[in-house]
């Protein structure tokens, strides 16, 4: 199934940006007339009519739409730390949104090497994904922040925020992430991942006392982006 | 922690081959006299002392050994049909080996568009990644053979046998992975993933009949290597 993508659908006509354009009408050789399937980045599919089929602005009147086409019972939210290597913070983000994931916030710690993340290239990798993956929500990708920071502004009851560390801390042992996920009777999920030198024990102080509860991913040591995959497919199980 | 690799151990004496020994000379700058870890990728870590530091061969004496260091407390062969583009095999190689799984065997389907793999590049990036996750056992590799073949050569008693394609079949539904593997009281498991353009139907028929259990990986639709490392990860959080 070959789907577009456009953030610009309203009152029943749904434009396609320069790149979808081509794609549709110079690769595709779509028509006007022809019937095409739309993504709204939202969670909402569109099936439409091509009305005009310029290769810089494709125009569709929109003759049905499902909601929630391609979602999953869980909202997921994933604050990884950008890996030293791009690429595995890419892949990372790539086959999370393929299992099921809803917002990314790249969040630089104390021990972060790579202090920078372009979000616009998270942004397509995430598109293509959710497209490849039959999805009609594409995660969103917030601006990097501190690890502090994302704390403080995350704050809220009735989530259940994870931190995953990987040093043993003798006041609150961490909780396996298999069973703190089963006992959670809710769907709003936070997860926190380190850089490849950990969080520092100031961020997990400030973590445990804002509420969130340390986890282990298990007995392997894991990489960053692999260890952050193992939390979205932790939660892709626990609501199968 | 940092380890060496080594094929060579035998009568209390560990020799390194060309590669390890450069890095540990001349990258590491260990000496005679240093000690060093070594992995035998069949699952024993050494403890040894240097007592030849050329760079061509260091050699050096067993001093301890632990067994089944890093292990995981299953057994799991993957046969995974060789992607299009050969990184995203690479990619899922070396994350499955993060996580935990014990057998490769490239299988080739009647829809695979990739018909060769050289078992040699990813028996390299296994032996890495369980350097770098700590493990002393490296997962074996095998050559690839058909998926018929392969189904044939595999109907062993007391195993777990999964395969997972994406078609639903009339007579023979599809179980949730989650349940089967929650349900199996074994240790034994292999899980076979098709290419691209799934299993034929002759394929999917060949093995309901030699007793592998057609499975589900949930809702999402997933590429082979996503579809793999899932797999993989509900073996690990199976057994967590």
């Amino acid at each position: 199934m070959e789907l577009f993508f456009s953030r610009d659908i309203a009152g029943g006509i749904c434009r396609l940006d320069q790149d979808e354009s081509g794609h549709c009408v110079k690769v595709l050789r779509h028509r006007s007339g022809d019937e095409i399937s739309v993504i709204d980045g939202c969670g909402t599919l569109y099936r439409c009519r091509i009305t005009s089929d310029s290769p810089k602005g494709v125009e569709a009147a929109v003759i049905a739409q499902e909601q929630d086409w391609g979602t999953h019972p869980y909202r997921l939210h994933m604050a990884v730390c950008p890996t030293k290597n791009n690429d595995r913070y890419e892949w990372f983000a790539e086959k999370a949104c393929e299992m099921g994931f809803d917002e990314l916030s790249p969040v630089i710690g104390d021990h972060s090497e790579r202090r920078v993340l372009k979000t616009a290239r998270v942004e397509k990798i995430l598109v293509s994904a959710a497209k490849q993956s039959l999805k009609a929500a594409v995660p969103t990708v917030n601006e990097p922040v501190s690890v502090k920071e994302f704390i403080r502004s995350h704050d809220i009851p009735g989530q259940l925020r994870l931190i995953a560390y990987c040093f043993e801390d003798g006041n609150v042992p961490r909780r396996n992430i298999k069973e703190v996920l089963n006992a959670f009777e809710g769907t709003e999920i936070i997860v926190m991942i380190g850089p490849e030198g950990d969080f520092s024990r100031e961020e997990a102080e400030l973590a445990l006392k804002s509420g969130f509860i340390p986890v282990s991913l298990g007995e392997s040591r894991l990489r960053t982006e692999t260890a952050a995959l193992a939390a979205v497919a932790a939660a892709y199980f626990r609501y199968m």
